[in-house]
């Protein structure tokens, strides 16, 4: 096993921070380095909004629904779709942009943002920092645009906070996944391997509860069900339309 | 430098595979490490249709407009948004999920896919493997969600490919990417530094195609014009719909 490989096996999230800073110069390797994974066509069609300010931190912990984890981290970055430097692009040839008026052009720039996302937190964490990816900036988007001054045609989609991690944090044990052969399939989708995945995960999920004293935490289907039974953020159509998008063919 | 770093920092996509088989221990190593990636809310809404065989590998190749690259890769592995498996969850709690009934379902699905093509990619790479993400399959929804048995509240959003790469494409020059300082933005986003960007970037890929002798090349601004002034992939929105998703709050 390699470093990398290593790395990402152990992943976790991590929600606690010991408040110490990102030096300067690895935010920057960390965004340099994540600059280098692939999008689309070469669009590049994300840009990352960052901030160390621990005022605009605390705005948008609040605006992602009053979040410890964010306000105690010592960066966020904003990882937003960006349709507003591929429209500048293509108006240099004398073209419109309409890209941005599809389905197509909503998918292709959520995609590339989860590139990103993985990237910026791959490279954080190669450096022994920790990450949350925060999806929580949907919650608020028109705040969260008014905040960044997000000019129209680009869409503040997820975001990650940096941080030094807690030692309790760092070694806390790593939550089990959904068992691998319902997960990964061979040549179709087998819908029996899916459920008796979600079956099985169920049970492994309530040992690790026992077994690591966290009563609090939900089961999966206890979570899935809480979650998405409803649509819990509620603005997000809304705010894509606003920013010039639409979801159609 | 760790080793992490080194390896994102000179990423590429490698489209010339020499035919070489891909380990049986490595694709699984890649699959159960990529696992570990981070997922919104822990739904893990995200499953993997993996094929080595020849004549599914070209079907796809041929579903994704006639793409070389993809019929001479040894696996390709679809990254397939998974809201059946949770809704099968929540179904557990006599509950029914509604998630998928939102631009927010589709947004947390396209973005944990991205995430999860990278954490693929990364891991492949860390082995030696060379890669390209594929698009493409988008191109044609309807046939893939048929080739590969998809159920409702499910989706084929993008792939990759995995091979050995030639040596001559894994020593091909990197392409620059846009002016960091255009990228990555501290506080607010600011439109003139990406429209600059974007002039300067333009200048620096000029360049780049005549120093490499890469006539066949577009620049910044072409590509993204015969790209995005029109939709070129338009069977999503519809296809998003039959599969059961909606785009609306």
């Amino acid at each position: 096993m390699n470093e990398t490989i290593k790395q990402l096996s152990s992943r976790k999230s991590i929600r606690e921070f010991t408040g110490q800073s990102v030096k300067d110069e690895d935010l920057e390797l960390i965004m340099k380095t994540a600059q280098r994974a692939p999008t689309s066509v070469n669009g590049q069609q994300i840009s990352l909004v960052y901030t160390r300010d621990k005022e605009t931190i605390k705005k948008i912990a609040k605006l992602a629904g009053g979040q410890k984890q964010i306000e105690n981290a010592d960066v966020f970055i904003t990882i937003v779709v960006d349709f507003n430097r591929t429209s500048f692009a293509v108006s240099q040839t004398n073209e419109i942009q309409n890209i941005d008026k599809s389905a197509e052009g909503i998918l292709v720039g959520a995609v590339d943002a989860g590139i990103m996302l993985s990237a910026l937190q791959v490279a954080a964490e190669s450096l022994g920092y920790g990450t949350t990816a925060i999806g929580g900036i949907r919650n608020n988007p028109e705040e969260m645009i008014k905040l960044l001054n997000l000019p129209k045609k680009t869409y503040p989609i997820v975001g990650t906070t940096i941080g030094v991690s807690t030692k309790e944090a760092k070694e806390s044990p790593l939550k089990p996944r959904i068992p691998f052969e319902s997960f990964a399939l061979e040549d179709i989708y087998d819908n029996e391997k899916v459920k008796e995945g979600v079956l099985k995960y169920e049970v492994q999920l309530k040992d690790f509860r026992v077994k690591n004293n966290m009563n609090y935490m939900q089961s999966y289907c206890e979570q899935m069900s809480n979650y998405y039974k409803k649509i819990y953020n509620r603005k997000v159509a809304k705010s894509y339309e606003t920013q010039g998008f639409e979801f159609i063919d």
